[in-house]
This record gives C-alpha cells, structure tokens and sequence, in this order.
C-alpha cells in the first residue's frame, strides 16, 4: 500500500510499503478513507522524540473494515468505523474502569496517514457509524467523524478531568486542536462562561463558533491576571490545559480558583508541578491519555445529531499523497489542522 | 487566662497570658471544654516550623460561647459549639463553593489548648450542638465531637478528594490520627475493601475497627507490591495520602490504578510529584487544607447518631496543665493524639 513514512526529522514520504496484515485473530483491517495529522506527530518530525528511520507514522484515521480476524465479533468487512487512535479490549479492568488508554491489551494505530490500517483488539476499539456510507457523507460530517479518533475526545477528556458542570466558569489553555475541541467539550458539558486564551485570529474566531464566551489574547502572569479579572478575582471551576509546557501548566493553575480543578491533554514536557500551590489552593489535578473508546458512543451520537461540529479544526485538506505539505503547513502553523484523503 | 505557649523547639510551657478579647464584631470567644494536639503541632515543637517565642499553640477545641461581637447573630453565650480549626464566612464565593479553607475572611484558632479561645467570623465557623451539655456527655462523645474540629474532616477531606465510592478499594498511607478517620471516611462513603498501611499494631487495630478489611505494614516499594497484589495488579480506586512526604506520595500514586484518584492532606514537606507518571497512568490528585466547615454538619449528625467515633483516634487524655508531657508522648509516638482538659 502506499503509506505516510518518516526518515528522519523533516522528512516525511508517502510511498509503498508492506500491506498492514493481521497479527492476532483479535485484530482487523481498516481501508482509511480519511485520516490526518495530530499536533503530536509534529514531535518527531522536529526531531523532538525518537524515529524509527522509514517507520509509518499516523494515528488518526475512519474507514471500512477490509479485513478481520477470526474471533471479532462485532465488525464486520464494509462496516464504516470511527478508529480509536488507542486500541483496548473495553473488556478489562481498566477499561471497565473507564481507562481504556491502560488497557491491558492496548495498541495504537500505525499508519493512518495510509490506505489501510491494522486494529488490534477490533471488537473493543473501533465504533461503527450505522446507517452512513462513507461516499455519501458531506466533507462536513467525513471531518467530524476523523475529528472522533483522537483531538475530540482528547478535548473532551481534558474538560471531563477538569471536572466542568453545568454553570462553571471554564478556562481552555492552548487554541490548538485539541484546545478548539476542549472549548466544545466545555459548552457541552454546560459551562456559561468559556474563556478561551488565544492569540491567533482565526482560531479565535473559532474558539467563539464553539462556544467561548471571552477570548483572552495575553500569556504568562498578564493573561493569569486577565481572566482573574473577568472572573471577579476569584478564578475558574475548572480549566483545560490543552499544550503540555510548563508556561501552560503555570497559566492553567493560576486561573484556578480554590477548590477548582485543571484536567490536562498535553503530554507533559518539562512541567514541573507546584505542589504546595496545590495544596494551599486545593486545586485538583488529573489528566493523560485519552480513554477515547469510553467517550466514543456519546461523541458520536453527537456528531450524527449535529450537535458538535469538530471537523470545522480541518483547515485544510490535501490528497494523501501531498502529506508532506501538510506536516510542513502545521509545522509553520498555517494550518491548525490537516485531513488527508486517500 | 492560662494557656499553652511555646518558647523554642521542645519548650512547652502552660502559663499565665492575656484573655484573648473580641477583636471584630463577628468573633466570639470560646470557653474551652476539651482541645487537643494536632500532628502539625510538632513540626515547630521539633523545630521544622518558625516559633515566636512566647505564642499561644493550638487549634482545635470544643467549648461553650463565653462573649459573641456585635454582629454574631447564629450562636449565643452558652451555647455549646465545636470549633472548626480553620474560621470562615462560609458565605464568600470560595465557601459557597465548598472551598472554606481559602475564605476570604480565612483565620485560624490559635489558643484550642487553653482556657479561652477567640474565633473569628463565628456565625460562619461555629457549629452549634443542639442538646448537648458539656460536664454531662460520655468521655467518647467528647472526644468525638474535639475530634470534629480538624482530624475527622481532614480524614474525611482526603477520602473526598481521593474520590472514594461506593464499592471501592481504598488505601490509607499513614496511620497517624488522620488516617486513621481516614479509614472512618472511606468506610462511610462505602468503600468496600479498605487498605491501612501501617506497622504500629495499635494502631492496625484501630484501623481495623475503624472498617479497615486489611492492614499492609511493609513500606516502600515492597508495601506498594503487596497493595497491587491484594487487588490482582490493578491497583486502588482511591489512595488517601495522610503524610506529606515524598514516600507517602510516592507510595500514594505507586498503588493507585490507572484512572484512580489520590486524596492529600499531610502537609507536603518535599514533595517532588512525577507529572510524567500522573499522565501516564491518568491518575487525579487533589488534596490540599480540609474545608472543616464544609463537612461539619455532616460529620456531626454522624458523631451525634454514634454512627462514627473518630474520638477513640485520642489515646491519652491529660489534664491541660499538663501538656507538655502531652507533647513529648506525641512526639515519641507513645500517643496517637493526646486530648487536653481544661
């Protein structure tokens, strides 16, 4: 099949590579019809996590199931599935508990900036979208249903950490993606008043299309300040920590009131947490990776109802095999985020 | 009035000082019927804490209102009340939150081992005992109801913000008393396997009588081992950290499951929290100073039903002249909690 690779940092190829295969009779094969690149995959390609030189890269992806092995039970070929980026049994300990990332038999999706993508754990990841035939689907829909695979739920997951209720005061830190989701989780979840801490334009804007309230423009101690202020001096019930920084963590527990929680979706790269802040202003903590199987259901009842419209983060849209475009484009942030067709 | 004083590390001296006066119109002053020592006691009396040579030390305590200001209107003289160590309006924006420990009017008892204390914003601090006689309650009541003052809503505190419920495995790092009504918390909210972690044998039975269904005396990483195996390697639902050191929390966060919560309310003393393990694992953390005010009316209908008795945490009682032995069997772990009579 022709795949996304990386080599080396900056260089990303489409060309041919084995077909995925399956591995375990657990496991399935998705034809992509759509999948794109996530903020994370920008780590190696500026050579800020290690690379396997030629590895398939992508972890984001729907499709149709191709292929599956001989226990799954639940999909089956030509079914139109959402594809968790993390595979889980969703019949473990964990994921009963409700963390589907610690499955015990957790895998992640390999190549999903590819046509076809292996599954493991079929029956326990992947979601079918009945009643839809993916060539029939308007861009609108196709965007909000890859936006399941990964960014909305991460986004969802943050303002579930964070603990949002109804009538709450929610702060999102970082207007990526993921931070774009958080602020949809948040109206969702029934926040009145949503601030948004952006700098850019155009993603403000967006951030407002999704609910935000406020758009608070300033960083650091400045833009700490500044929502204090919209909050009367007393801080937010609950703020979304959507980057992973030290800066950002700084922020988001410093808008925080007493009592109040910080859910975080960025994975952490130098944050050093301050636990007697923590302690005085008893300000809860909790985040990781995405349980994204758990919220998938609801999610996308969402979606199919119209509800939350995710696929609006695509601002841009390219053929497969132009991906390297793509990663450069968010690379130098003129996109916030890139859907691949195959 | 007299009243316990502190002079220099291990200098407890009960001695001849001002009757506190009503300072604002919303303090009362309270007649002292039972206090006690508090494990934070210690730190300055082992010299880890600042001293101001000569201070009055201590607060927690139950008595009867003796003088209210002029805009106490919700307790009278004579009526018997238990004094939450921490004073608040609770009608701030931070108390209707839930969040009493960070009031705006935040203060503190700071004679609970003497014969008078002042409390501030006492409308909102003091919770009365309606029927209640002081001289002619059963030594057990009293000791509950002193216990009411901060260790139980801190045992309690720690069990909310661990997010115990109903069917859980808990775990208690730290027997002191907090952990021990760490124990009583976990119970009532309906934990239904509930790990004390200690070597102390009277105190393992406490625990045990407390509702603990095990007792784990190792330490470290041996004491984390035999945790995740009493719960076939998947770890506690809610971890109280009842300590406040690096080991407690280390152990804390080390048998909590993916997707668990960990409650802290030992004050941390050189806490270094591993972000990287916290997002890995999704584990929440929350902790930080007991709202008392917050849990009181909860916590005292079940002191008055004789549902809990967090009062058998005092295992030495002494009359308050002589406190300073009190100190010492505290500070050689000859006592769990040492209540003081006026």
């Amino acid at each position: 099949m022709r795949a996304t690779t990386i080599h080396a940092p900056g260089d990303i190829r489409f060309e041919e590579v084995p077909d995925p295969q399956l591995k375990k009779p657990t496991d399935a094969i998705v034809k992509v019809t759509a999948g794109c690149i996530c903020g994370s995959d920008l780590w190696p390609y500026r050579g800020e996590n290690p690379i396997r030189a030629g590895a398939t890269i992508g972890h984001e992806c729907i499709g149709v199931v191709e292929e599956v092995g001989s226990e799954v039970r639940d999909v089956r070929p030509g079914d139109f599935v959402v594809v968790p980026f993390c595979h889980c049994d969703n019949t473990c300990a964990h994921c009963r508990a409700g963390a589907q990332s610690a499955c015990d038999q957790l895998g992640m999706t390999t190549s999903g900036q590819a046509e076809y993508a292996r599954v493991g754990q079929a029956d326990g990841s992947l979601v079918r979208v009945d009643g839809a035939v993916p060539g029939e689907l308007d861009d609108e829909l196709v965007a909000s249903l890859l936006a399941l695979s990964d960014v909305m739920p991460t986004g969802w997951h943050a303002a579930v950490a964070a603990g949002v209720e109804p009538g709450d005061t929610a702060v999102v830190v970082g207007d990526g993606a993921v931070g774009l989701c958080g602020v949809i989780a948040a109206s969702v979840l029934g926040a009145e008043r949503i601030v948004a801490m952006s700098r850019h334009q155009p993603r403000q804007e967006l951030a407002r299309a999704f609910g935000a309230t406020h758009v608070v423009a300033a960083r650091g101690k400045e833009g700490i300040d500044e929502v204090r202020e919209l909050t009367d001096g007393i801080g937010a019930d609950a703020v979304l920590e959507c980057v992973g920084t030290n800066d950002a963590m700084t922020t988001a527990i410093g808008v925080t009131r007493p009592g109040g929680g910080v859910g975080f979706v960025g994975v952490p790269h130098g944050v050093d947490l301050p636990v007697r802040t923590l302690f005085e202003r008893n300000i809860g903590l909790r985040g990781g990776i995405a349980p994204v199987r758990r919220y998938l259901p609801e999610l996308l009842a969402l979606v199919q109802e119209r509800r939350i419209d995710p696929g609006r983060v695509f601002d841009l849209t390219l053929p497969l095999a132009e991906v390297a475009e793509g990663y450069r484009a968010m690379d130098e942030r003129r996109a916030i985020k890139v859907l691949l067709q195959p």
